[in-house]
Parts: structure tokens; sequence; C-alpha cells
């Protein structure tokens, strides 16, 4: 893990963690009790929490991170607004996916007892945060919130690159635990790398969200399935994020395109995992040209100088291989420690079918290849060596011949597919999917959006228990008036 | 893996191996297109096979596993019910939790883009069936039916211990599958237990669903993990099935707890993963001593010699742990090379709390452990040793002071709580759990019942894509008729 410039954090004594753990575990039962809208409740305590110390969190932010301060706002926005969306689907209560088969006797081929199944809370979770978004996929970001809403509590790992806003963050989220009386336990923070590998093999721990690098998520997600009892890792790893240029879109807005991309490229520093790394475009088109043009010799700072060290040389790297000429190769002296300016190279999609490994290497920042082609058969030969990816999105015309050829097979390699757009800016809401084949995430589930709620939840199915001792989602009466299942129809 | 006494399957050869995975491959794109009605007639399609070939396949089936004919007819009539219940669980469609959040420009803090969701299949899927049901959890049962109506094909790994009835239960799924045109490759079968492992690693397998033991399931697990790309892996490892008989249950019908116990242990020769292994009863209660007059000398035959020689082993070691006490130990002399005569030891609570390793080793066969405690503090104390489990039981009484702690705690280690009942009989349904905390499952998800479905499907995110390249589950008029979420309603 990388260390800040600036500044480190500490590493948890091996007292605080014990005593964190433990707390953790001991919430669990009474946070796994809490009624819709008492966990609704504290999902919306934690969110004005956030929103009344923005103003101290902001600058502290701005400061570990060199990311601007007006970007930074927006992103506290964006984590309270999650909270409160997980509020409300906590209330809708889908979520629980309540199901009743009422006691058949006569039932072919055995006669069935009542049968009640729903979701409980996993258990504790640990959650590992990202440096790129330190309030949004950040201590009380996507994967806290969907934990804190099905019902766990949550241990994250801070982030070495945070060293200011680890602890005014924490307090933030831990008064507005209080606020509304949650119990004590119910959100704790973890430092240092060692912890960190130690949080994830840890008994009490249930599950882990994770966000981050390849190389850094596999080593954890090898961890948790190794332990004596293997759990759930939802890890978000790396992301190619294709776009793909019909011949038609090329012919009819190559300026728009080129422009879009290099906006989309650079939002964030290229700091994004939906960064569009990858521009398929048409070998006679001119995008290439436009793309060259119009970049211009704007310098970003980057993160940490780890990101700004593996930026240039990844970059440098692919741009040095024999079948990459350079579209964009900016001097890069004359900056301060944090800063570059953005690296574009070219190839063609023949070449990048032959040299998978070197040019599809994950580099973080402002880099970008665009790759031609010169027939549609060579777009999809190409597609076929391209790793799993959180997106893929095409850009085409209104009656464009190859349009539902390449949308249908990316489906089958993408979580999210676009049309006309571009992947950075992932909406949070009910229909968001953050996810998709390895190493987008190894799960079968997203971790942004209303959904993100279903990884730390597991079925418990009651059989034949008297109403007495059944969950209030499972009785009868219906007391919180959730959508279910009875005798298959959905009511 | 087990050889049996009498006969061998072949390893799968190479070129047979590449053949398969090849076409199971070929096949997912096909089938993913699929219908809803069209996957549902396949479901049935299959089920109407198996059914007019039952009467051929049981005598295989009876020779292979020594269980007896009556039983496995039933076993048909379960597999096929099953399929069916998947048909008609794929026509219903809510399965495909189709999303729609249609644009909203307005929206805070960005503007929204039209997203639409739905879950997709994985693609192809290795099933390894179990030996101790040779239909419902074989090549045609929960895992293959589930990984069907999902829309992926299937290879399934055929057991070892099957060797006459592989071929006829594989050709009569071919047959159902060739009489509704499903696509070649759509289901396959490998043999050889290092064509299994080969399986496991292959990059055409998507996902893993397995029944068997812990230490066979969890081999398989670590090279599902330790692929490089990770896939899930659905496995039904071991389960210990607890019992608890309250104070008051056992005060108001103990001779009733004696009789069912013998009968749910020793149904299938103690065969069944939910074998209630484990029985707490008060100290002061005449459990013990009932069981130990109910028990007949009857003996069983068991599924293959290798089950026998661990029973043996097994059964014996717990047996000589010196807080172990036997209750029925009999001659195991006279039998024939496959049959053993049930076994029962009877332990206290303390014990099994100082002793978890050793007293909780998996014993598959009629193998069971009566567990006396002084009081109830003592019962929760020793739950804390148990592992995770596919069921747990409470025996109580309608007014039972002690019954709401019991399953309220119970819920949080197993999968299915049962009030009053017994852990065997697997009802397939709606609301059916067969998973658990490790290692009943190492998974958020089951193995039977109509939601075992998720397993095999992933979501995909359409964003801003027009209506013409939409999949029917998500185009404005809802072809299907299927339940949807609209801008966070369900209609």
């Amino acid at each position: 893990m990388e260390t800040t410039a600036t500044d480190t954090l500490l590493d948890t004594s091996a007292q605080d963690y014990e005593r964190i753990l433990d707390a953790a575990e001991a919430a669990a039962a009474p946070l796994a009790r809490t009624d819709l809208h008492e966990r609704a409740h504290l999902l919306r305590s934690v969110a004005d929490a956030l929103d009344a110390t923005a103003s101290e969190l902001v600058p502290l932010a701005a400061a570990d991170s060199s990311l601007p301060e007006p970007r930074l706002r927006g992103e506290v926005t964006r984590t309270t607004t999650q909270l409160r969306m997980f509020a409300e689907v906590v209330e809708e209560g889908s979520w629980l996916e309540a199901i009743i088969d009422t006691a058949d006797p006569d039932a072919h081929p055995a006669p069935r007892p009542d049968l009640r199944r729903m979701l409980v809370p996993t258990g504790p979770v640990a959650v590992f945060g990202a440096s790129n978004f330190p309030f949004a996929f950040g201590l009380g970001g996507g994967d806290t919130a969907s934990a804190l809403a099905a019902g766990c509590p949550v241990v994250a790992k801070a982030h070495p690159a945070q060293p200011r806003l680890t602890a005014a963050y924490a307090r933030a989220i831990d008064e507005g635990l209080r606020a509304c009386g949650a119990p004590d336990g119910t959100f704790g923070v973890v430092q240092g790398a060692e912890i960190g590998r130690q949080l994830v093999q840890d008994r009490r721990i249930t599950a882990v969200g994770f966000t981050g690098s390849t190389s850094g998520g596999r080593a954890l997600a090898d961890l948790a399935a190794g332990r004596p009892d293997p759990i759930p890792f939802y890890g978000e790893l790396g992301s190619t994020n294709p776009v793909f240029v019909t011949p038609a879109a090329a012919e009819d807005r190559s300026g728009k395109i080129a422009g879009e991309f290099l906006e989309s490229l650079l939002l964030g520093a290229g700091q994004f995992c939906t960064k569009p790394g990858l521009l398929f475009v048409p070998e006679q088109s001119s995008i290439e040209w436009l793309v060259r043009t119009a970049v211009a010799d704007d310098s970003f700072r980057l993160l940490h100088a780890g990101i700004r060290q593996s930026f240039l040389e990844v970059s440098q790297q692919i741009l040095d291989h024999p079948e990459v000429r350079p579209v964009a190769v900016p001097e890069q002296s004359g900056l301060d420690e944090l800063s570059v300016r953005p690296v574009i190279g070219v190839t063609d999609a023949r070449a990048l079918r032959r040299n998978p490994q070197d040019l599809l290497e994950e580099c973080f920042g402002p880099f970008g290849l665009i790759v031609t082609y010169t027939s549609i058969d060579e777009l999809y030969a190409a597609m076929a060596v391209l790793p799993g990816t959180l997106t893929a999105t095409v850009h085409g015309t209104d009656d464009d011949p190859d349009a539902a050829g390449l949308l249908g097979a990316l489906a089958r390699r993408a979580g999210r597919v676009i049309w006309n757009g571009w992947p950075t800016g992932v909406a949070v809401g009910w229909a968001q999917h953050h996810g998709g084949p390895y190493p987008a995430t190894n799960s079968v589930h997203t971790s942004v959006g209303a959904t993100a709620i279903r990884r730390f939840l597991r079925p418990v199915a009651y059989q034949s228990v008297p109403e007495a001792n059944l969950p209030s989602a499972l009785v009868d009466a219906n007391p919180w008036g959730i959508p279910r299942r009875v005798n298959g129809r959905l009511s």
C-alpha cells in the first residue's frame, strides 16, 4: 500500500483492534434487530452528520488528495444522497425477499411444512475504501451505506492516502450514529496494511467490500478465500471500459466524440474506475487527429506520489511497445511532485489482439489508448482478448448496422453497456449496476445502487415456527407492509 | 474420490473433454437468447424424458447405490417436479430482477440517464453431483435444473459411485433437450477425478455447483478461488444439523422425540446432508434411555465401500474419546461388505465445548451423538463452538420459556430453523433455503428451491440504449408481462 508524501496514519494497536472487532461483533445482534424505520433513521442520521460537517471535512480531503474543493463538495452530496437512498430502500422492504409457503399436507410428491424465508444480515463487514473518491467510496461510502442498510456493523480500513481526513470523517459518522442511538460498535475504523490483512482473516468478519487496484484486491481476496471459513469478498478491482465507435458514428460526428472522449478520460485526472481507457475507432477516421489537436497542455495533480510514479512508468512502458505510436506525449518536467500531463497512444486492433498483456496493463491516471480497426470483424476479434470490465460503450447512429451486434456482444463482457454516452458518472439508483466479470469484480453483485445491499445478506428459512417467534417480516399480518411472495404470488 | 466395488467410470479423453467444453461455450449465447417460454419448455422436456425412462433408470441407480427402488422412484419424481417448478419460476419472470430508472435530467445531485438493469446467465456452469441422491442431486438434479433455468449450459462431472446410472441418466437428459430443439452443448458429462479439477479451472466455466464432502468440496473451492479469474463456487459441504430439546419438551414427550429422532437419523441410512447428527437433551431426561431401547439391530447398506470404511473409522474414533459413552454399539460383523448397524454415542455439553474438533468430525452414515446439558446456559455455550449448519431444530412446547431465545440464536448459525420437526425432508418450493454459514455453504445463496436460480445469474445495466436494442425484459411495453420495478415502484 502507498504512503503519503506529507503525513502518515499510525497502525491501530493490537488492543484497540481487539476492542473495535469485539464491539462490532457485539453490535451485530442488536443492529440486526432494528426495525425498518430505525434502520432508515440510522442512515439518515449519518447523512445529516456528514452534511453538518462537510465544510470541515472538504478542506481535509482536499489537502490529502489534491482534488478540487467543488468536486469534493459534490462528492459529499453524492455520499449523503446515497445514504438517504438506502434509507428509502430499507423502508420499502423488497430487499428482505420475504417468501411464505404455507403448509400443504396434500402437496405432491410429499406434504409440505409451513416455510418462511427472508434475508438477514451476515454480521460484521470489513470495508476497504478507495483513494480516488475520499467520501463516496471512503469510510462512509457505498459499501458502508449498503452494509449498514443490511443491518451489518462495519469495520472500515482507512486508506493510507487520507491521513488528514480519516479521523474527522470517522468522527462525523460516529456522531450520526450516536445521535440516533445506534448500538456501540456499529462502526469502527482500523489503520495499517498488516491490520488490513488481519481484518480480512478475522473470524468476526463475515464479508468484505473492497474498491482499489487489481493487485491489492486480489491479495486480500486470496486471504478471504483461504480462511478456515471462507467469506464473500466483493472486490471492485480493475476495468478497461472500452468505447467502440462504429464507422457510421465516426462518419457522423468525429469531432464531438473526440472532445467528449478527452473530457471523460481526464475527469478526476483519469483516476476513475470508469475511465474510458480504450477508444476503438475506424482506421480512416479523423478521431486520432482530432484528439491530438484537442488535447491541451494542462497538467493534473494526482492523488499521491505512488500513483504518479506508477502512471509515468506504465504509460511509458506502453508507449515504448513497438506497435504503439504516441498521440500526445508531453514533456513531464517543470511540474510539481504530484502533477503530470496527459499521455495518449495509438495502436491497432490486430496488435492489441496479439499483445493483450502488454497493451492492457492498468494505468491509473490521465492515460488513454486509441485502437484503430479496419473491419468490424477485427473489432470482434480484439474484443475477445479484453478482460471483464465494469462498462463498455458503443457510439453509433440511429440506423447503425453494427449497433445491435456490438451491444449484444458487449453485454457478455461488461456490467454496464452504454449507448452514445460515456462511462464516467455512475448514477446511484435502483437500476444501477457497478460490477462485471473479473477483474471488474469477482461476484454476481453490484457495489453501487440499491441492489448493493444484497451482498451483505444471507437467507434464513423458518420451518413450522409459530407466529410469536417469527420475525415481523414473516408473520401473517405483514405489520411492516412490505412486498412479499405468498404461495408463489407477489403481493 | 471413491471408486466402486463393482465397476468404474472411464476418464473422459482429452479430445472428448475439449469437444464437450467447446460445445458448452458455443451453446451459451443461443441458450441465453431463448425466451421464457422456450426456457420453460426445455425444462419440462427434460422432466418428461426422465419420467419416460424412470423404469429403466431406477434399477441402474439401485445397483449403483444399494438404495431401495421405491425410494429411488420417489427421487425421480422429486427431480422431475423440481424441473417443472423451475419452468414455472422461469415463466413468472421475477428472477430477471428487471429494474428500470427512466432518464431524469433534473435529478439531484446530477442528471440521470435512462438505466435498465436485469439479470443474465453467467455462462457454462460445472455441476458436481452427490452420491447419496443419485437423481435429485445428480446429473439432472437441483444444480442442473437451476443453471438451465438461468440459461446456462451445464457440464456435469459424473460421480464415480454411479457407473451404471451415469450414461443412461445423461442420455435421458439429452433426449429431453433434443426433443425441444435445445442448442447442442446445452448439457454434457465428464468423468474422472483429475478431469473434475481441470473443469473447475477451465476458462470456459463461469460458476460451480457442488454437493459433497467438506474435504472434497474445499479442495475444488480453493481451485476456483485460485484461478487467474476466480469464479463463484457454490458448495454444499458438511452440516451437523443440531436438534435442541428444551426441558419443557423433554418433560412433555420424550418418547415421541426419541422415536422420531431415530427415524430421521436413519433415513437413507444416515446418508442425508440434513441428518440430525446432534441431539441436545436435558441431562435428567429419559431420552438417552429411550433411544437405547428403541434402536433396533437392523443393518443398513451404505452407498459404497468408501463410505462404510469411513463410517466405521470415524464413529469408532468418536466413541473412543474419553468423554463419550456408547448408547448403541452393535456388533458390525456378520454383515455384507457394504452394510453396517447404527452407532450412537452420548457426551455432555461441557465436553463438546472443550473438544469440538474431536467430537464434531463429519460421520456420514447412521451415526448420531446425544449431548446432555444441565442448564440452558450450557446449551448456549456449546452452541458457540458449533460450525455453520444447513439446519438447526428446536423441540419445545406452546408456552416454552426457552423457545424464543434458542430460535433467535440458531437463526444466526443456520440456514433453516425448524420448530418441532426434523431436518430431513427438504421441500422444493419458493421459500426453501438449503445453505448456511460455512461449511454448510460458503455463499449467500441456496442450492434448493426457486431462488437457487440466482447463483448462475449476473446483473447487466443498459444505459441510454434504444428500445430496438434492449432485451425484451426491459422494453417499455413489457412484452413478457414480468414483474418489474419502474422508477422505484414494483409493478
